[in-house]
C-alpha cells in the first residue's frame, strides 16, 4: 500500500531560525517560505536528494501544531507522510483492518494540493502518519 | 553537507508487532530482523522506493532507546539519519559552528558498518539527528 516517504514534518517556533540551522548549519537546499493560513501553518521545504523535510511554523490562532510546540518547546518531529496511489481504497482498506483516521475520516486537500489524510498516532506505533495521494 | 535522508528510526516496545503493522496494515516490504547487541536494539528495515523506515526494540539492560520509550509507551519516532560524504570533515564544521555531537565527539560504527555519529537534539529543533557517512 505505502510507496514513497513523501517528507518528514518537524514542528518549529520559528521558522527564520530554522531555515537558518537547515540552510547555514547542514548546508541544505531549502525553499522560500509559503504560509497555508487553512492549514494553519507557514512551511518552508528542505529538499533532499530522494525526500524532503518541511519545517513547520504555526500560523494563527487554531493551528494544529500549537499544541505540539507548547509539549516540545525547541520543536520536534510532528509526523511522516507515506505515498499512496488511491487515498479512498487504502483509506477503506485501513479502516477495515481496524486503523482509525483523524478527523472525519475524509481526505482533505493537503498543502501541497493533493488529497491527504492522517492516520491515529495510538495505531502506528506512537507517530501521526499522514498519507498522500500521488498520481 | 547533508545529502539523502538515509533512514527514519522509529522505537517500538514490541518488534513482531510493529512488522505486523507496517507488512500487513500498512503492506510495506519488510526485512528480517537483526540483532545488535553493541547498539543496545533488535530491529528491521522498511524497505520504502526511496528511503527506509528501521523499526527498533530494546535489546539488553543498557539499550540506549529504553528511557524513549519508557516515556512513550507505545513508541515514536527517535530519529532521522542524513548522509554525508566525509563525516570528519563534516563534524569538524558543525563543532566550529557551535554544534554538539554526543557521546566522546567522536564517530562510530553504525548498524550498517557506516562511520555515525549524533547530534544534541537542542541544537537541532528538538530532533536527534544521526549523521552516517556513506561514500
Amino acid at each position: 500500500m505505502i510507496g514513497r516517504l513523501n517528507h518528514v514534518a518537524i514542528a518549529v517556533p520559528n521558522l527564520e531560525s530554522a531555515v537558518a540551522l537547515y540552510r547555514d548549519m547542514l548546508g541544505a537546499e531549502v525553499s522560500d517560505s509559503q504560509s497555508l493560513p487553512e492549514h494553519g501553518v507557514r512551511l518552508v521545504f528542505v529538499d533532499l536528494p530522494n525526500t524532503r523535510i518541511e519545517l513547520m511554523e504555526p500560523l494563527g490562532e487554531k493551528s494544529p501544531i500549537a499544541a505540539f510546540l507548547e509539549k516540545n518547546g525547541r520543536g520536534g518531529i510532528h509526523h511522516i507522510c507515506y505515498e499512496v496511489k488511491d487515498i479512498a481504497i487504502s483509506s477503506a482498506e485501513l479502516v477495515a483492518k481496524g486503523a482509525r483516521v483523524l478527523g472525519d475520516g475524509k481526505p482533505r486537500k493537503g498543502a501541497h494540493g493533493n488529497p491527504v489524510l492522517f492516520l491515529h498516532p495510538a495505531d502506528f506505533l506512537g507517530t501521526l502518519v499522514e498519507l498522500e495521494e500521488v498520481g
